[in-house]
């Protein structure tokens, strides 16, 4: 426990940011912080997901490290978990080991041009549960 | 639109900001991007949390400038919004105006010791909506 929260473990982290299908890039923009939703996929415990010219893209052309984080909450309940992933960020041209690129399980829910895959590498995984 | 979503304006975004209770703040943490989850309430065009020790705290204490990001998504539909804050992170120790800090309308949803309220005042405010 941590003032209140329930430390998750990198397992239950790792079976959770499977359940969601978007997330929250974490980046720099400008010398300033943002947070930009994506929809995303997991393989092979990295994260994937599709973007245009933009914030995502400088950074993921920079291998910049960035956060990444995926919640869900029941604001009934009052009860939720988050997971926060840190990781490099990378534009990849090829799909991982046995899987072509066009083929990953993911699709922007937006029209215009996202052609390039990005994927984070998540360094260091964590999440909290609250009100169980 | 830019590049296949919507984009909103400020009276749009502050809007919706109004409709959610729970947001996401990006600070920076021993030098690395880092995204928590919190409960907030909106009052004069201010967003206000609870927290206790740790990193939203000491950005806030510093008067850092953070993001706070808040979103709605149909997973079904594919559809959604998303609008992003920037402004700087403080500590108060009185509410604003005519309004008691106990009284915010605002309380956190885990136990332990969330006795600093931290204000964030926007000083940009950007939106976007997907799939109309």
């Amino acid at each position: 426990m941590d003032n209140g929260l329930e430390i998750l473990d990198v397992a239950e982290c790792t079976a959770l940011l499977d359940t969601r299908s978007v997330g929250r890039v974490g980046v720099t923009m400008a010398a300033l912080p943002a947070i930009f939703p994506v929809n995303y996929c997991m393989l092979g415990g990295d994260i994937y997901f599709w973007t245009g010219p933009g914030t995502k893209l400088s950074a993921a052309a920079d291998q910049a490290v960035v956060a990444f984080e995926v919640d869900d909450w029941d604001s009934m309940e009052h009860t939720g978990w988050s997971v926060l992933v840190i990781g490099r960020s990378e534009v990849i041209s090829e799909g991982p080991e046995g899987v072509d690129l066009a083929s990953l399980p993911v699709h922007p829910w937006a029209g215009g041009e996202r052609h390039h895959a990005v994927m984070i590498h998540p360094e260091f995984v964590s999440g909290r549960r609250v009100g169980i």
